[in-house]
This record gives C-alpha cells, sequence and structure tokens, in this order.
C-alpha cells in the first residue's frame, strides 16, 4: 500500500499482473477468490467472505459500506449454500446490490466475486 | 427510500439480503430481472426493461442518464429479440456502454441486468 | 466525441445501439471486443488489447490510469495466452483489478473485455 500516484489513483498488492485493490474517488474495488481454492464450494465461499473482511479491515472500510458485488459460480447449485453464508455474513438494512450467475472459473475456483466499498465518507 | 446514510450511501429496497438499489457519488447502481420469471425470454426483456424505466422514474432520472449495462442471457439465442426490444427502447445518440454475454441463470430467469444511470447532474 | 451533456456525460461513438466510451466523475468507461471476430483467439486479444491503446490514447489517458477489466473468454482454454500477451501489455506495478471468466459470446466473438480507466487526473 502506499498513497495516490500522480493520478489519484492507490492501489493495494499492486503486483505484475494485476492489482489486488484499486481505489479511487472514494472507492475501492478488488476481485475475490479463495486463496486456497482445493476446498469445496462451502469452503471457498467461506474463504471469499472472509478475505472481504480482512479487505475491507485493511481499507479502514466495512460491511456496511460495501456497494456492489457481482458473484460467479462456477455451478448455480451452489447457489443456496451461497445465500445461506452471505446471509449471515451481510448486514441485512445495508447490503450492496448483488448480481449472481453460473460462469466458467478457472483453476479449480468454485466463487469469484467484484466487489466495490466505499473507503472515504 | 431514505436519505443518505453517514458514509453518503443511499440505498432504496434495502433488504436482507441485497438492497435493490444503491446510489453513491451521484450514481446509482442495481440489477435488474424479470419479476415474472415465467415468461418466455421476450416477455422477461419486456418486463426488465419496463422495469428499468421505473427504477429510473423512481430515482428521478431517466433513459439518456444510463452510464452503462451489462447484460447476462441464459441463452445467447436470444440476443436477436434483446436486440430489437433494446433498439425500440434505448435512446439513440445518448445510449450507455453495453456488455452482453450468455450465462447461466438461476430460477427460470432468461435475462439479468446490471445497470449504472446519472441520479444528480 | 464532444463535450458534456446537461447531465455531465460525455459519449464517443455514440451510435443507436451503445455508445463506445462513455466518461463520467473523471472515469471513461467501455467494452472492447475484436475488430475482426474471424481471427482466432490469439489474435482477437491480440487486437483488443491494441483498441484499448487506441482508445486509451484517443481519451487522453494511458495503460497505467487503467482501473478494472473484467475479461470475458468463450474458452478458458485461452486464459493462458491471454496472460501471456497481457502480462506483456499491462504495466507492473500499476496494473488493474482484474477479473476473468469464461461465458457465452457471440458473432465468433472469443474474448470481450469491460475497461474502466481514469481520464481526469
Amino acid at each position: 500500500m502506499s498513497g495516490p500516484d500522480e493520478n489519484g489513483i492507490v492501489r493495494h498488492g499492486a503486483g505484475a499482473r494485476w492489482s489486488d485493490i484499486v481505489v479511487y474517488g472514494g472507492v475501492a474495488r478488488w476481485v475475490e477468490v479463495a486463496d486456497d481454492a482445493a476446498q469445496d464450494a462451502a469452503g471457498q465461499i467461506r474463504q471469499v467472505l472472509a478475505q472481504i473482511d480482512a479487505t475491507l479491515n485493511r481499507l479502514g472500510s466495512q460491511r456496511n459500506r460495501v456497494l456492489e458485488v457481482t458473484i460467479f459460480l462456477s455451478n448455480l447449485a451452489d447457489a443456496p449454500e451461497l445465500n445461506r453464508q452471505w446471509d449471515a455474513w451481510v448486514i441485512a438494512g445495508e447490503a450492496p446490490i448483488r448480481a449472481c450467475v453460473g460462469a466458467q472459473l478457472s483453476g479449480g475456483l468454485r466463487v469469484e466475486m467484484i466487489v466495490s466499498a466505499v473507503v472515504a465518507p
């Protein structure tokens, strides 16, 4: 992590292929996949939601500042499990918008989420 | 609907699993699926476009302030029907950017759209 | 291209079905697909990355201002080729966030990218 560059962009985990998080205009956006893709869908969903918490914490943000989540599942049959965990995770009444579709994911991934959250009130 | 929360986020239809609409920084974002998923693709596309109009109206926005639409079709063979209805709906010369891909959708949905629109000029 | 409309939206390539680029709040968003969809995946990826460069140039932006890229591949087996070309294209340490999933694409397309980039520092 570092301060904004000359274009006002803040990057966290800036690697050679992608950045882990990009912050611009007070909004952070990132892509979350399970660190351990060897786990089953339930395990990967659990990881991804915990990793989002860790990312929010790293950003000084929190669950009720999440604006939007786009969810890709490699198997839509995992949607009930996703919903079960999601419902326990999300702040009722302060939830983001959410899209959820089935798509092919690489490397054994069962779930991939694109997340945006407010970091500066 | 209510005013902005302490983080400047306005939510419409804020439920336990998601919000219907989130507004931040003068831009509204929402996910639109057909209220009646028992209809065929043409019927669902018709509903979704009408529902977007209703949402725009609820926001005090309008078709020529839509910035971006990402469209997921459960069957890409429905793209010609989508385009036929879309072309009649969109304001020529003031259209949003648009992506359209085929993906698996749950619960009999034939189309799901992620929409963003300017609410504050 | 023209100046902002009464809502502060700038559109480039504003057609009847979509705009090529929409700029709002200092951020441009657009959808890029290969101009020549008759080429194979490697050729289409090459085109799309070159077209993104052309779009950035048209906007007075550049690769290190790209915030986010969502990539749809019609065949995930093309991901290694994508990564090979991507790694040579992206600015290491100033990369965007990136999601990449497999989805059905129309008209022989092998790759479709949704891109956002800062145009006003």
